[in-house]
């Protein structure tokens, strides 16, 4: 960065007002590193409660508070000390327009996932950012977490050789009962709000990115079979999806939000030919790594031997932990440095989005076919950001 | 047992002998309780090798080992001391010889997994166990730790209530390269000696027993995915399979023998309406137990708090690890208890035999036919032994 | 907080400049909750090193960059939005001036810990917290764990009963080799700035303050063997100290920097009559209750069962781990709504800093003795902050 | 062993009647790997139980049931097919007489720890074992793990360098309340049948032979400070104790029976200039291996990379958990290996036996005075066996 000084980037939030913890979360990890500053915000669609959100929440002036997103655009581009990127922290349904008007009015966006309601939204999106020249982010954010980073490198520098199976287990509980009253659990388990899938939108999603990220293998086929338990809900909350990647790599998808007692546990395992991959979000900050002939390691957050992509992504000592805010934080850096034109990059985009509900549309029409197999066709005419 | 003196059972082998891991294995476990003492065995078709076996490994005197199974048989129903019951412990192309043989002259059977070639043989061997009143062990030995005997009961006792999601992962590397030049090895991956399957054959019919002994739940239809990755080898070395079950229950198997660097990792997880089991043979001695609305909480064999099925299947005071040698001796315990009159009774029997071989042959069926659906007659005409 | 907007706190830091990793762990810390902001640095006394810290660590502008803490406290002063509190981000050898002159401005202080270099010092800046009617708090982060709050609470309630052994192990590898070309490693082995303890003043505090938060014992003697591992450092690297408490309760401290491979491994253990506690900060998020007549039950960040106080220091749902910087920012949370007048108070204070520096000294003269019993003077005056 | 046929050893018991838990596990472990089978005992000083005892859970003959260990040494003498060693199962205070009546009966020993109530009954018995020519093993069965064999050898080979610091902590928790009703709790806490120590001489001396067993230096002085925390009993019921190690390494000893809700929590650390070793009970297959400058790594019983000691004592493919009964047979299959010429010897002696009684002793010393330093004399007169 030579001696030039680097300003804060300024941003405004849709959604996230009372109630709502992801907000928290987004402005939380958009500041950790000091990179970013939220200054603006439409918190509600409720003039009152996007106001009383943004001046006790977020500490916010009150001229900074918004009812409207469309007016908070139009409003801070007459800034000089405006907003410069948008977060778009509100259930899926709402997604696509927001972005659009965002992408249009010139800001950047940071969206939470899945990026819209649908393949063909995400598909527009996808030529609104290329067209835009605009930066996307998508929050897929456990990508984020240094040990993930690492995974990838030893899959990438072949060390464990080539990828023969792979498994990624999310498992939740919290929604095991009726929970339709609760805010959180109502709009994902509402087909108007979260979009086609439930469990599987929700985090199924982010097992199909994490793999993803880590593998780098397109999945050629998968067979689902989803699951409501819970009577009267009308999405799924549970499921699991074979999968077979391009290249011959085998491996299965189990999701679920009726884990009954599971708090938030996602597990990923890589097997290639020569070495292993283990990791789990409940032990964040270490990476087994199994060998055919020698003792396992285990490689740990900023410790010795790993990547410099991972140590990259550590900011404390190694021992102590970095946690899930520390991970969400690094799409918020990767996305900032590359707005500032400082590196970065290393952050999902509206490509991922669109694969992500490639994802989610195949896995609801295997499971509607009755969990018969179905072919992901290649989408991969990727924009540049 | 009031003043009763009890005698140990006697029993021989057939197989087991030089080079062979598990015939050690069987005697550990078979007289760990003092219930039971190997007399005599048949441990190699090689007569000279059968007696040095017998001689070296099991300290027998030589008159009782012998080159046959057909000559020990005999030559043992003479003897006053002679065997009363017999493990068989060769490749599983033998099983259905041997054991047909065994039941005809009057002795008791155990007999490794699977317990025969296919589903006919195993129905026609489940047929003469009935007829010959005897009895028959199969060793699905990790029914035998304390913990899963936990588990059955806390799914039993109705405590976490209806069972929604079970998973099974039994993840091994050992075959993650060619290995027929390994005796283990070598009969596992050769058709005419496993039978139909490989990994599931070996290990994914453990997964399956497991989730059957705990829950108790049919499995209703499966849609298997099995591959073989290692070139030229000739059965499946790793495999995904869907689940449903008699009730509505939906879950998954995985099982690898080409998980590079995974020693022998088998892993349950049940979820019920109300809770949650978590059990891992890594961790053989605790099992997870979490609830909707308080902290989990681990119980451990030997420890407070638990069933009666657990503390009698512990043999030490909590915290010294009962490992899987201990395990796999309940089997037997359970077993002499049952010959002797004295109570047991909780070990697989030949109706598991026939259970596995259905579920061994629908897994290659659905895999050979493209991953489709496959549903499984109900094969519940059980004989009572 | 009714309706009441609450203003962000503005905070300058002493220390922290380039190369300081404690400088950025302030910063993200204090800022986290979105109840403070960093506006302005004396990073270091080099004055050109201080500004380019601040603009380019920090993202400040120029003019609130200064190269003296005594100019930053009277400038500051003059602005309306000048800093309402100081942190200290310094070796040790500095913090009393530093405190002392902030506080004779007006400030209000965050110091890192020990809080002095020597017991005396602690008392004096003890007596101008009190005169100068400040808040004073000492970054002593462990107690920010959401579980440690837990551990308190179930001491405090009775669940366990009366403590009995308490344990506190805190391990390091870093300085198992020569380190002095380090910056961090230089001045902690350097008596002229750590002070009359190595190991025991950087980390052994550490173990000291987490037993008496949790435990609310104060140590009535204690018996010190520290060590010096690596030759020619002046300093103790690792020790043992076995403790007698008020009211009966034995225990031990162990800590070392010399423990070599090790990370950062605080780990507390508390038994009283009827159950014990066990937490390691590499399962930060967990916390083992143990009972002494059924399972062991894990209590978790966020999760259900938890106290109050537990429940208030978890940010995000369970599952989701929380770490050493959302630890940290407990303290600064604490410390800013007391400033507030919004509650809060739950944060280490200069009473905390003159016991610190009492064990330190009494350590230092046990082991200096040959490692004999020394009797802790009740000191406990306490300011009321 | 070539073409030879071993025999099975034939021993005897004393003690290890109805309700003696060990008795089992002795005849357990020494039966496990085949080498050697109880042949007699004199179970219990009432012949009729006694007779009960060797009848119902031994399955003995009646003949073989003595109510008399003398009678037992004569009556065997006679017998063609004999005991050939005896095995001493009893409370601490009758060791010695059987001890010295075993071997002058021409007898090998087997010996429950602590070897004798006394230092200067040890070193009697010491003398007797060398003009005896017998062998005397002694149970401190935790040596016996696998993961013990690993860490003494990365000592021994130098891989961690020079030790440095040493812990064992070894936490239980069934005395934390009066037990004195309970068979096992009762002799334990009695002066008269236990000794000097309560919970050091049960426990604490195996973290002691532990820490020498792996690292092989003797203590050169120590400060104990034990305790008794629950009312009316006799003897220490908790205690930590510092130790400094000839050569200059340092550490500490903790062990307690009032840990309220641990079982049976044996953890060791050793470390050394260039790497540490952890291995606790609970997770017994696995040793850390941490470095100054690479990943740590997890060995593991029967995995790849371990030392031939350590693959030796593992009897199963790696990932089936080999417990405290596997352990313990290693004392018995070394010491029937030594018997029979055929190898062996790796187990402890009567001279761990006198060490032992001399930590015992100098710990209640240290203790007694209150918490001082004492020093341990150079015993180390070996007898040969």
């Amino acid at each position: 960065m030579g001696g030039q000084v680097m300003r804060k980037l300024r941003f405004g939030m849709v959604g996230g007002g009372e109630g709502a913890f992801i907000g928290q979360v987004h402005r939380m990890a958009a500041e950790l590193d000091g990179l970013a500053q939220l200054v603006c915000g439409a918190f509600s669609a409720d003039a009152a409660k996007s106001t009383r959100s943004g001046q006790q929440i977020y500490h916010l002036p009150i001229e900074r508070c918004y009812a409207n997103y469309l007016d908070m655009f139009v409003a801070e581009a007459a800034r000089a000390d405006g907003m410069q990127f948008v977060v778009i922290a509100t259930p899926n349904h709402t997604h696509f327009e927001i972005a659009q008007a965002a992408l249009h009015a010139g800001l950047h966006v940071v969206c939470d996932k899945p990026v819209t309601l649908s393949l063909q939204q995400a598909l527009d999106l996808q030529k609104i950012v290329g067209a835009e020249q605009a930066k996307f982010a998508l929050t897929h954010n456990y990508t984020g977490y240094p040990m993930i980073k690492e995974a990838r490198e030893l899959v990438r520098s072949g060390a464990i050789g080539r990828v023969r199976r792979v498994s990624c287990e999310y498992l939740q509980g919290w929604l095991a009962t009726d929970m339709t009253d609760n805010k959180q659990a109502g709009w994902r388990t509402d087909p108007d709000k979260a979009g086609l899938a439930g469990c599987f939108g929700d985090i199924g999603s982010h097992a199909d990115n994490l793999i993803r990220y880590v593998t780098e293998l397109p999945i050629e086929s998968l067979c689902a079979d989803l699951s409501t338990f819970v009577e009267g809900r009308k999405l799924d909350d549970d499921g699991n999806v074979l999968l077979r990647f391009c290249g011959g790599a085998r491996g299965v998808i189990s999701a679920s939000q009726i884990a009954a007692g599971k708090e938030n546990d996602l597990k990923l395992q890589v097997y290639g030919e020569r070495g292993g991959l283990e990791w789990c979000q409940t032990q964040a900050n270490s990476l087994l790594v199994r060998w055919l002939d020698k003792p396992y390691e285990v490689r740990r957050t900023g410790g010795p031997g790993i990547s410099d992509a991972a140590q990259n992504a550590s900011r404390i000592p190694a021992g102590h932990p970095e946690g899930y805010l520390e991970a969400f934080a690094q799409i918020y850096r990767q996305f900032c440095l590359d707005l500032l034109g400082a590196g970065g990059g290393d952050y999902p985009t509206i490509n991922d989005g669109v694969r992500g509900l490639q994802f989610i549309e195949q896995v609801v029409a295997s499971s509607q076919q009755g969990a018969v197999w179905v072919t992901l066709e290649n989408l991969e005419k990727e924009v540049t950001q």
